[in-house]
C-alpha cells in the first residue's frame, strides 16, 4: 500500500472538521439569541455593560460537532469585584434561568440552550490586555485580535491543525493535557500560513522555539515553546505546553509528512488491555508494578491532575529515599477511582544497606558516630577511604510495605491526602490486572506505549 | 575493668619491641662480618667502592625479632648501569656464596647468614639525594640523615610506633598494604618527639596534613598525608599511604588515648569464618556475593596486588555498565589462589531496561532511532520529556552469567587476564562458603569488618 497524498488527506480532514450550513446556522441562531438576551438583561442594571462572544465559535474556528457558546459580559473597571460578580450572576440567571453557577476566576453561569453549552462569564472591560485584572479579561482581546486576521480559508487550516493536535493527544491547555490551546493553535497557523507549513516548521523545530508575531515581547522564558501573546508582550501563550507535547507534535508532524495518513488525525480507539494481558505484561517485564487505588477527590480536572501528579512525585521521592528504583510511573483516574502507579526494578531490597558516616578526621562527629554504632551488632563501622561506613539493617525492605504503612508520610496533594487518609488499596505485581476492567485503556497505554502516550 | 594507664601500656610494648643484648650482639656481629667481607670483595675490583649498612638495623630502630640486614654497595657515578650491576653481583656472590639473585631496581644478591636475611644491593654513590639515579640510591642518605638525629630513646619510640602501626594493619609501604614505611615512621617520631605526641597529633589531624621537617619542600601534593623527604625537597615520603590508612591511624590513636590497651598493639588473631558462618552471613544480608577464583599469577606482591585491584575495578565497572549495584568488594590471594569478590544488591535484574534515545528535536538522529526500534516488539519508543525512550529487552540479566561469559571483556591486570584466560571458577551466593577453608580470615574481615579491616 503506497501512502496517500498529503493534500488529499488534508482535504478529507477539512471536510470532516468544517461545520456545514445547518450546523453553522443553528450555532449562530443560539449565539445571537444569547447576545440579545444578555444585552436586554444588562439594560435593567444601574451600570453600563456589553456582551461579547468569545472563543472559537466567535472566531469561526470551531470544529464540527462543537457545542460551546462563550459570551463574556463586560463591566466598567470602577466596579468592585463584588459588584462585578453580583451583576454578572444576575445577568446570567436572567439569560439562563435553568443554568447553574460555576466558579473559575469569577463565578459564572452555565446552561444549555437548544443543545448548545452556553457560558455567561462576567469580566472587566479594560483598555488593553496588559491592564487585565484576571485571566478571563483577556479573552475579548484575543477574539478581537484574531477576528481581524482570520478569514474562512485560514479558519479551515486552524480546524485541521486542531484536529491534528486532538488526534495525537496534544490539544487543550487544561492541566490534564497541558497541550496546545485553541488560541495558541490559531496563532501558529497565522504565523506559518497553512497546515502543511505548520507541520514542516514543527518537524524541524530546534527548541527553545520562540515566536513573537507582534515583535513586542519584553520577557524571556525558560519554556520549550514560546509564543508571545500579540495582545500582551509579557505573556507566553504556550507556557503550559509540556516538553513532551512539543516533542509529540514534532514526531507526528514528521510522520504525517513522510507517510500521510488519516489515522494520525483519527486514530483507532485503543484496545483496552485485558486482565490477562496485564498479567502477561508484568510477567514478561519481571518488574514490580505497584498501584495505589483510592476514591477520586471531588475536584475539577484542572485541580485534580496537578494534585495527582504532585502525589505521584511524592511517592516516587519517598521510594527513592528508601533506595527503590522506579522504572516508570503514571497516574490516571475516572470519576470514581484514581490510581498512582509506580513500576519498580525490584520491590524487595537486601536486609542491609550502606550507611556512610562522617570522615574520620572530623573528630567529635566521627567519635560520636563510631561510639553509637560500634556495639550494635551491625556490620561495621569500618573505614573506607576517609570515612566510617556501616552496613546496617535496612528499615524498609519491601516497597509494598512502605506504601501500605507509610504512604501518608510522603508529600501529597492535599485532596489526595484526604482521600488516602480515608482508604486506599495497594495492588502489587500481576494483581494490578484487577484495574483493567476500569482502566484497560490506560494500562494499554502504559504497557504498550507509543509516541501518542 | 578500668582501662590501663597509657604509660604502663607503652612501657610493656617498649619491653617487647626492643631487642635485648644477645639479639643486638648477634645482629651486630653478622652486620660487621658482612660489611668487612664486602669491603674485602670490593678491594679485588678495579673500581673504588664502599659498603654501607642501611635500614632499621643500621639506624637501631629495628624490632626485636627482625632478621633483616641490608647492606648497600656504593660505586662511582661514572660507571655504566651495566658495570654497576656486574660489579654488584660479583661482590654479592663473593660475600653470599649460597645466596641467590633477585631483581628490584637493580639485580642484587640475597642470602642467609647465621639466621639473618642479608641483602647486598649495589647503588651509585651520588653527592646528594636529589641526584639519585634510582630509588635505591636514596637509602644511604636516609640512614645518614636519621643516624645524626636518632638516639636510643627516640629509637625506642620509633619501635613502639611501628608496633602500633603493625597492630592496626597500617605498617609497610608495600603495594599490598600501602601504609607507613619505616622511614616515614621515623620521621613522624622525630617530628613529634615521642609516641604519645604522635598519637595526640594523629588523633586531631585535619587532612591534608603537610609536614616538612627541613622546611625545604618545592612541590605541592594532592595526598592526604604529605611528609617532605628531608633529603629530597621534591618527594612526599607518604605518597603511597592510602586515605583509609591515614584514617585508620587517626581512629586507633583516639582509641588508644581514650582507653589504653595492649590489644591495639597486639590484637588477637582473627578467628577464621567457617563455611557455615559464611553461609549464615550471606543469608542474613540477602545480598548476592559472587567470587571469581583463579590461580594466583606468579608475581611479587608489589606487582600482584595492584593488578588484583585493577582487575577488581574493571569487574565492578563492567557490572555497573550492566546496571548491577555493587555494595562492596574485595580481593585477596595466597600463593595458590586469588579471589575477586563482589557483593551485589541484586544478582538478577528485570527482563527489560530503560534505553534513552535522542531528543526528538535532533531530527536525523531522532528519526533513525525511531525507525530502528518502532517495529521491534519492544516497549516503545515513546516520548518522555523531550526524548524518545525505549524499554528494551535486557541483554544481561544475571550477573553470574556475565561473569561466566564475559569476564574477559572487562579491564584486567595483564597477568590476571592471562590467569583467567586459562581457567576460573565462579561462586555465587552461599557457595562462597567454599572459600573459607583457605580464606576464612579474609572472609571474616569482609563480613565482620572493623576499622582494622
Amino acid at each position: 500500500m503506497g501512502s496517500a497524498d498529503l493534500q488529499s488527506v488534508l482535504e478529507r480532514v477539512r471536510r470532516r472538521v468544517t461545520p456545514d450550513e445547518d450546523e453553522r446556522t443553528a450555532m449562530e441562531t443560539v449565539a445571537d439569541r444569547i447576545i440579545q438576551a444578555t444585552e436586554e438583561a444588562l439594560a435593567d442594571l444601574p451600570v453600563e455593560g456589553d456582551a461579547v462572544q468569545v472563543g472559537s465559535t466567535a472566531r469561526d474556528t470551531w470544529m464540527s460537532g462543537d457545542r460551546d457558546v462563550d459570551v463574556f459580559v463586560r463591566f466598567p473597571t470602577d466596579l468592585s469585584r463584588g459588584e462585578l460578580e453580583a451583576y454578572g450572576l444576575e445577568v446570567g440567571r436572567n439569560v439562563l434561568p435553568d443554568g447553574r453557577e460555576e466558579y473559575a476566576e469569577h463565578p459564572y453561569v452555565t446552561g444549555e440552550v437548544d443543545g448548545f453549552d452556553v457560558d455567561l462569564v462576567p469580566c472587566y472591560r479594560v483598555k488593553d490586555a496588559s491592564a487585565i485584572r484576571s485571566a478571563v479579561d483577556r479573552s475579548p482581546f484575543h477574539t478581537s485580535y484574531l477576528s481581524a486576521r482570520l478569514d474562512e480559508a485560514i479558519g479551515t487550516e486552524v480546524r485541521v491543525t486542531k484536529r491534528f493536535l486532538q488526534g495525537i493527544g496534544a490539544y487543550g491547555s487544561n492541566l490534564k493535557t497541558r497541550g496546545f490551546s485553541g488560541y495558541l493553535t490559531e496563532l501558529l497557523v497565522l504565523e506559518y500560513g497553512e497546515v502543511e507549513a505548520v507541520l514542516e516548521a514543527a518537524a524541524s523545530w530546534d527548541p527553545p522555539v520562540v515566536l513573537d508575531p507582534e515583535d513586542h515581547g519584553t520577557e524571556t522564558f525558560d519554556d520549550t515553546l514560546v509564543v508571545i501573546d500579540p495582545t500582551d508582550p509579557t505573556r507566553n501563550v504556550a507556557a503550559v505546553v509540556t516538553k513532551s507535547n512539543v516533542a509529540r507534535v514534532q514526531h507526528f508532524a514528521r510522520e504525517l509528512l513522510a507517510e500521510p495518513s488519516l489515522s494520525i488525525f483519527y486514530p483507532e480507539p485503543r484496545t483496552p488491555l485485558s486482565p490477562a494481558g496485564v498479567r502477561a505484561a508484568v510477567a514478561r517485564r519481571e518488574t514490580t508494578p505497584i498501584a495505589v487505588v483510592f476514591e477520586t477527590p471531588d475536584l475539577v480536572d484542572d485541580q485534580l491532575y496537578p494534585q495527582l501528579r504532585r502525589s505521584l512525585d511524592g511517592l516516587e521521592r519517598g521510594l527513592a529515599e528508601h533506595d527503590f528504583d522506579v522504572l516508570r510511573s503514571r497516574t490516571f483516574a475516572d470519576k470514581e477511582s484514581a490510581v498512582l502507579l509506580v513500576e519498580l526494578l525490584a520491590g524487595t531490597l537486601p536486609a542491609i544497606e550502606r550507611h556512610e558516616g562522617p570522615p574520620v578526621a572530623v573528630e567529635t562527629h566521627a567519635r560520636d558516630f563510631y561510639e553509637t554504632y560500634v556495639d550494635t551488632g551491625q556490620s561495621g563501622p569500618f573505614i573506607e577511604e576517609d570515612r566510617y561506613v556501616l552496613e546496617r539493617e535496612r528499615a524498609v525492605r519491601h516497597a509494598s510495605e512502605f506504601i501500605r504503612d507509610d504512604l501518608l508520610s510522603v508529600s501529597l496533594g492535599s485532596h489526595v491526602e484526604s482521600a488516602l487518609e480515608r482508604e486506599y488499596e495497594v495492588l502489587v505485581g500481576s494483581k494490578i490486572g484487577q484495574l483493567s476492567p476500569r482502566f484497560g485503556t490506560e494500562l494499554s497505554r502504559y504497557f504498550q506505549p507509543t509516541p501518542r502516550d
